[in-house]
């Protein structure tokens, strides 16, 4: 038998053993939504990890959400009433961000490959850029000019340092993200000496890391290399956006992330910034660590099958849906996510299964070797941990079945 | 540097240094579609392959196209005019392969998760089912009954050994594909008692295999299979399905799969075979190989940037529509696919650079370190080995960018 990650907070089954996600028993959500497989992510949840967060850090610190994570547009809406600012990575994600109602003024919009009808999107809708190039600012000052429009700008930094114990590392070394800092300084005064509107800075060094520590020495990094580059401009940044990092805990042995620890030591590293930051605003960009527990992935047992003695529960979902937990997403060994039968939910261990999705794949993986109660056609298998990149990160169109509903509960 | 694959044959530019594709500039072939990122696959090239395959193989042997590895409508009717049959692994791709005008009778569903709405679609349609369990074929059984139809089943037979050298084994051992072949003649005699129309076996063994070798004594064991188990339940297998797993050469030291030897092979051993099989057809089922090379994705490159001394093309496409290239689709390592700039095809290098996709994640890398001629914004890249597992095996809605567009020329 392998491990499975451990199942999050939040999660309760009735007396009938049948798994509630923000307050609904999962028939009942199933029935509602016509069909498996279903996301289902819980509101009460997501404000819940707003309201820690909130806690946890510096009272002036703006948190943002990164809508890449999940942008299921009734979740989007929720969040935007939850946070202080949306980060987008696309036109599509601008649009999505606008359709929600915040203002497009708490938008800002990042990615590396931004084309010329990206930038006029945003910059007709008054949202800040956040410039990954010299070539990118040039092509936002033509456009803002024939469009008549000052421009909002802040500077992505490649920061010379990275997020220790990092799953994904966005800064440190030769990186498609941003500028590197030494040249920020000058495109910095260029683009005041333009007209624009400069909005500040944004440094990203990572992503999905569980060590407090870590994050806290790299946001200190942070702050301290937004302070240099301001003093080299010689003027204050607006804002100085942090980036994200904090990482959730899909797999065995993952113990999450104290974000409490992280908020103290980042009290203390503003407490202690430089003078010329005085007046800055601070914030923090986060998707994975805000939605990603809040979301379970259901999906029927199709079949049951012994094959040389193994027995493999075969569901309508898959790697489709869930690509990420299949192990073929941004990790080198596979691991289980966090698994259960949803109608036996907190019942013990009675066999070790493989969960398998319903695609002719090897690849299609749910849950290896994993020990669940028994389940058999019919039952109803929920993957934890699926708020973040899954519906949207998946390849949905991959051999021709038909996209998971999505469903968010107790808005 | 880091190597990049070989550029499949059937490629060259004009004097100008554009690359053609089907006949086409490339260009041109952007004008048409309107945008870039863009799919182009080369009508002319897939036959060419149909006709290679036809020629190495036994000339009783029928050939089949799996649909999944491109379900592009006109690509599949395309192929269909080409081949014999066209292996389907859901309804959605059952019903793709019906609009292409190919008789139902021609075409087969596999698939280890198939819905009880699948399966009638399926026995409707008058499609042959290649059943993956014994509960799958009680399922099918009862929905025939229920429909007063006779259905067409096959079993897919798990076999007790796989294809050696294999990039996905799927067979050898307990797997979530087919009946263990020991079960297998207990559970023909049962759909034959029961009144369905035995269609015959299918034996996939792995894919994506470059040596002939391993092919050929794959395909023997599996004819021996084959006899072994006709001659358990007395009756001969209208069909013997030999599955695939015929390889291409997407990396620096791939050898091209000899496929000529595979099918001097085959035919020792069709000629050889137990008299039980005598009246046998038999079949091979291939995706990638018949439509992997035939394919360009055509991506523009929005951004050129230096980060620490290293150049980084930023293009408008990425791993949302070419999720294998950046490394992340069933692949350990990430290697090179074939990559060059398509408005200077067959120039000399003259740099190192990474290209990379438009997406906000360190995955979205599409050619890591490459020697490419000097090529800066508005030019185009081409990644090659782009008709397989493409757009329909990434994740498109992924941060939000437009699909990619996909045309077929020359047809």
């Amino acid at each position: 038998m392998k491990p499975a990650g451990a199942i999050p907070l939040g999660y309760a089954a009735d007396d009938d053993f049948m798994l509630r996600i923000g307050g609904e028993r999962v028939d009942a959500l199933i029935a509602a939504a016509g069909d498996t497989p279903l996301f289902v992510y819980d509101a009460a949840l997501l404000a819940a990890r707003v309201a820690r967060l909130r806690a946890a850090m510096p009272g002036q610190l703006a948190i943002h959400y990164a809508v890449k994570a999940n942008p299921y547009p009734p979740l989007v809406a929720w969040m935007a009433a939850l946070v202080d600012g949306l980060d987008v990575a696309s036109a599509g994600e601008l649009h999505r961000a606008l359709d929600s109602g915040i203002g497009a003024g708490r938008i800002s919009f990042a990615g590396p490959g931004k084309r010329d009808r990206e930038l006029e999107a945003a910059i007709v809708a008054g949202t800040t850029l956040n410039l990954e190039s010299a070539g990118e600012a040039d092509r936002a000052l033509m456009i803002a000019d024939r469009l008549g429009r000052v421009p909002r700008l802040a500077v992505r930094v490649n920061p010379d340092f990275d997020l220790r114990g990092s799953g994904m590392r966005m800064g440190g070394g030769a990186k498609p993200f941003g500028i590197d800092a030494a040249e920020v300084p000058a495109l910095i005064r260029r683009l005041i000496a333009a007209g624009a509107d400069w909005q500040g800075l944004h440094i990203f060094a990572g992503s999905q890391a569980l060590d407090a520590a870590a994050i806290a020495e790299t946001q200190a990094a942070t702050v301290a290399l937004a302070a240099s580059i301001a003093e080299a401009v010689g003027a204050v940044p607006p804002l100085v956006n942090l980036g994200g990092g904090f990482g959730i805990a899909y797999f065995p042995g993952d113990v999450p992330l104290a974000v409490e620890q992280v908020g103290a030591a980042l009290g203390e590293t503003l407490a202690a910034r430089a003078p010329i930051l005085a007046e800055s605003a601070f914030a923090i960009e986060l998707g994975r660590w805000l939605v990603g527990e809040a979301g379970v992935y259901l999906t029927r047992i199709v079949d049951r099958k012994t094959s040389h003695g193994q027995v493999f529960l075969v569901t309508d979902g898959g790697l489709h849906h869930q690509l990420a937990a299949s192990g073929n997403f941004g990790t080198v060994v596979r691991r289980n996510y966090p698994i259960a039968v949803a109608n036996r939910f907190g019942r013990a261990v009675e066999e070790e299964v493989s969960v398998v999705g319903c695609l002719c794949t090897p690849l299609d993986r749910l849950g290896d070797q994993v020990g669940l109660p028994r389940a058999d056609v019919g039952d109803v298998v929920a993957l934890f941990m699926a708020g973040a990149y899954g519906a949207s990160a998946s390849p949905a169109a991959f051999l021709g079945h038909p996209p998971a509903i999505e469903m968010l509960v107790g808005a």
